[in-house]
């Protein structure tokens, strides 16, 4: 963790890596069927010679972040970003809101993550991994905190999952972590800018498409 | 490969482990929501120190394989198995077989991964990541022999992907290869057992829950 190990230039090149992910995100969203970002993460831990909690060198412990990210995108990465496309990106889009079925079938699945989530993976643990924050955090919160920007805060009545929010807020910065946030914290402000007819014309097929 | 960095114990392991990982993979279909396999897989590569072209120290390449282990479970991972569910393992839990149309979504989903596969991940090349075998192909190969094991044998008019399937077969050893895919390959028997009607009862939700 930032706090207890003390900061250095790889803690902050990983956590600029995190604030550019994010806001490249909704680029990776319209313009890539491929998630890319795990494996950029991976590679720059290795490059940057990163501290050594964010992927550790102990196997076990390497062994638990490859299990969450494999678990991660058929699970929380598949359900969670979904909530933004039904709220705000296909609306933008198709100029249509999505029957309210939709997002209430996608925060079903969701849960059924979110449950597996907590009692596979999270544990009565600080982390993912144990007492320290690896990149199975970030993977994580990344997808999570996409909900809570278009108003489906799901950490509300989960205070296992919310205790563990709090601690990844704290491992990364109070301040840094909202600064990483805030274009999806603020997705909905999108809802009022003018999209190109072409542009709508083109990507409306394709968002729609992803939602399947 | 084999052929070419000769024969070690080491090789022998990781091959062993994925003739093991064929025979559970009926077991980690139904017991489980998650896809261990990779993990095992990298774990296993780092305990025993296999030969580098495996997971290759070259951070380059690293990246290479991880980012086909991130594509691969939304993609080929979420499709190639469902066949098998299809045309096999779900008439044989409900007694009834599924509509065509069930079966023909699934394959123009393989299809459009199997495109993706051939043009972003082999283009050119013998094997995912170059001229060497790794994990990488291991992880597509498992899932896509299993369309071919149910009569839909998605390597015929694909001959780029027919070309890089005989070089895996000859990276792993024929042999081996077939041993490893026996039960994978003659699954279509399992349509003649009895199951008990509990388990049945069990089973048919659970079986037809994934394919949703």
């Amino acid at each position: 963790m930032f706090v207890s190990t003390g900061f250095s230039v790889a803690s902050l090149f990983v956590v600029t890596v995190y604030i550019w992910l994010q806001m490249t995100k909704i680029f990776f969203h319209l313009t890539s069927p491929a998630k890319y970002s795990t494996a950029i993460l991976l590679y720059l831990s290795r490059k940057y010679n990163t501290p050594d909690h964010w992927y550790p060198s102990d196997i076990q412990k390497r062994a638990q972040v490859d299990e969450y990210l494999s678990w991660h995108h058929a699970n929380i990465r598949a359900n969670a970003p979904k909530t933004m496309w039904i709220k705000v990106l296909i609306p933008l889009f198709t100029g249509q809101p999505l029957p309210s079925e939709k997002l209430q079938e996608v925060m079903d699945g969701l849960s059924t993550s979110l449950k597996q989530f907590e009692e596979r993976f999270l544990q009565d643990k600080a982390f993912i991994i144990g007492s320290e924050i690896s990149l199975a955090d970030l993977v994580a919160i990344v997808e999570l905190m996409q909900p809570v920007g278009v108003g489906c805060d799901i950490f509300e009545d989960r205070p296992r999952l919310m205790e563990w929010r709090r601690r990844v807020e704290d491992a990364v910065g109070k301040e840094l972590f909202f600064q990483a946030h805030e274009m999806i914290l603020s997705i909905k402000e999108l809802s009022n800018i003018q999209i190109d007819p072409r542009l709508k014309e083109q990507l409306a097929p394709v968002l729609l498409k992803m939602l399947k």
